[in-house]
């Protein structure tokens, strides 16, 4: 009988985040691509396109002009999946037939008015000033009484449904804890109440001393492909102190934030050499006005692609109607990031 | 106070299948679509393609030769996911680094030899065929001592990574009961164990009465668009008659499943009047040698289709991080397929 090896044999790994198993397949990366090509984001984009929504001083498709920023600029999203509004409600819900209305604020941050950057071109000193944004809104929209939970995210590039490469993310404001939110708080509570601390803070430390999938570590952050990744390069950036959200944040940390978000997405630049597309978002305690000990912050990142810079890994009949599947090792992506140059290609000098 | 209103104001769903809410957007699909658009399926393929590896007496990438099919052709995935092989294993798990090998068996299923057909193009008795095949692999993977659930599943469309549009289909068969899988059972039991009746029965019962989501039904399946659904035009097969899985189906219910497969993906075709892409696949009880009471065959449909043949359902950010997200009411969409006809677009005469 042969040795197990992570590396080769089909094996399931444990997510503790979730309570979830996920499939891993290393041995298929293998496999001939025969199936659909994306399109290769456009380069070369003017700083200022006098036909995008989101640039300084445009006026938006609902007639609404935008200020002539020249930093970070937030607005309420014009086509809102969320409504402020109290709604008169009779709840006729029964065992299966369960309702209820949800109300919630979304908006949109422009990172930046320059329409042709993206957060790993941007200077670190621009970045920092979206986490300070992300702070405040995190402040001002959490401190609402009807809103007890912030999702801070980024789509980056139309393969994640992102409609306009102007530099941008949203935050989606809302009343109940979402599902991932709630099933992470399940799992951080439990640990936390059997342990007296941090789930993540005692993986990372794991991870550091393992350092098979530590990608890049400074001050205050480590970025690591987590042991149950999904996704071919996810990856999850924690931060070393252990707090719940980002009103903890000190300067220093939200600097050594600011850093690793562009060294991280510089890396991912480089990978394929392209624009490289992701979901990411925040993951920390939700502003329902209870102490929550149990939660730790860190932001992961989704994205898509997996063997080039047109080919993304589906999580299609088997994922969705079975397993998250993986065609590659945890430990083989975060070797493959870590050894990536820490400058971004269109500045190398040939 | 505005009075609510499901077709109009934002609010969350319960998924008691998977113990899982979901956030309905109604109002959300005015918003103006200037992302991504996918390609349009290739029309006018030939009945048989000399460079389709799936195509009867053509040889596949590793040199493997097709039989000279007639009907539905089974064979070993060419690039499994899942080997068969046990492998000698040394459990260092602890509770943040939990793994475990798992071994099982891929297959694929040619549906047709005709390289230019799908499910709603078929004849009735040809996808009958197909069913009696899933039956048969069912029995026969499910019988091996390794094996404990049966995955039997399609991916249809570029869209949904299927990489030839050869009518097939895939069977994953493994070791372990996978996520989705164990999550649905679980909910399935508790509700059986507190009623001593089936959720499902109790459910499409419910919708029978109601008629605003149900999209078609025969002497012994409904179609329906869950109150709890996902993606914007998902539906379910339920079975009337309660049992587990499909080794219980009647040759009665055999022709009444194939029946309904062509209806409803005749309808999913007229709805963009395109080749519909989808990964469907169907939930039943594990093989595991135990007594499953709970379970009740059924069979998802989900489609990533949203406004057109080329604009889908961007499930990111927000969704990948938070919650599942849609942007048109369930019974809007039951009602438009609903009224869809039940002749293929193709065979119109105008
Ligand atoms: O097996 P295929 O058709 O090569 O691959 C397709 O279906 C699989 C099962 O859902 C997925 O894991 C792959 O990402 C997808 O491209
Ligand atoms: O809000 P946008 O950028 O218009 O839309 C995008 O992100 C949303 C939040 O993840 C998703 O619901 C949409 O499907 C996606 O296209």
């Amino acid at each position: 009988m042969q040795q197990f090896n992570h590396n080769e044999h089909p094996h399931r790994r444990y997510n503790p985040l979730l309570d979830e198993w996920i499939l891993v397949s290393p041995h298929r990366a293998k496999r001939p691509w025969q199936g659909q090509n994306e399109k290769i984001a456009e380069e070369n984009r003017p700083e200022h396109d006098e036909n995008c929504y989101l640039c300084s001083g445009n006026v938006r498709s609902n007639g609404v002009k935008n200020d002539n920023y020249t930093d970070c600029y937030v607005f309420e999203n014009d086509f809102s999946a969320l409504l402020r509004d109290e709604v008169d409600f009779e709840n006729n819900s029964n065992n299966l037939f369960q309702l209820k209305p949800e109300r919630g604020i979304n908006k949109v941050i422009c990172f930046s008015p320059k329409h042709n950057l993206t957060l790993p071109e941007m200077e670190v000193s621009d970045i920092e000033k979206v986490v300070k944004v992300w702070k405040e809104q995190y402040i001002e929209l959490g401190s609402q009484d009807f809103i007890n939970y912030v999702q801070i995210f980024e789509n980056k590039g139309s393969v994640m449904g992102c409609s306009n490469p102007h530099p941008h993310g949203q935050i989606w404001a809302q009343s109940s804890l979402p599902t991932q939110i709630e099933k992470t708080q399940k799992n951080l509570r439990s640990y936390y109440d059997k342990n007296q601390s941090s789930l993540l803070k005692d993986y990372f430390e794991q991870e550091l001393k393992l350092q098979e999938r530590v990608v890049i570590e400074n001050d205050h952050f480590v970025v690591l492909v987590p042991f149950w990744a999904t996704w071919p390069y996810e990856t999850m950036i924690v931060s070393k102190r252990h707090f719940g959200n980002i009103i903890a944040m000190t300067n220093d940390e939200t600097k050594a934030f600011a850093e690793i978000i562009k060294e991280l997405t510089i890396k991912y630049d480089n990978l394929f050499e392209t624009s490289f597309p992701y979901s990411a978002g925040i993951h920390q305690s939700p502003t329902d006005r209870v102490s929550h000990p149990e939660w730790h912050f860190h932001m992961h990142f989704y994205p898509p692609l997996l063997r080039s810079a047109t080919v993304k890994k589906f999580m299609v009949g088997y994922e969705m109607l079975a397993e998250a599947q993986r065609d590659i090792s945890p430990e083989q992506s975060a070797k493959i990031l870590r050894e990536l140059p820490h400058q971004h290609y269109k500045t190398k000098i040939n």
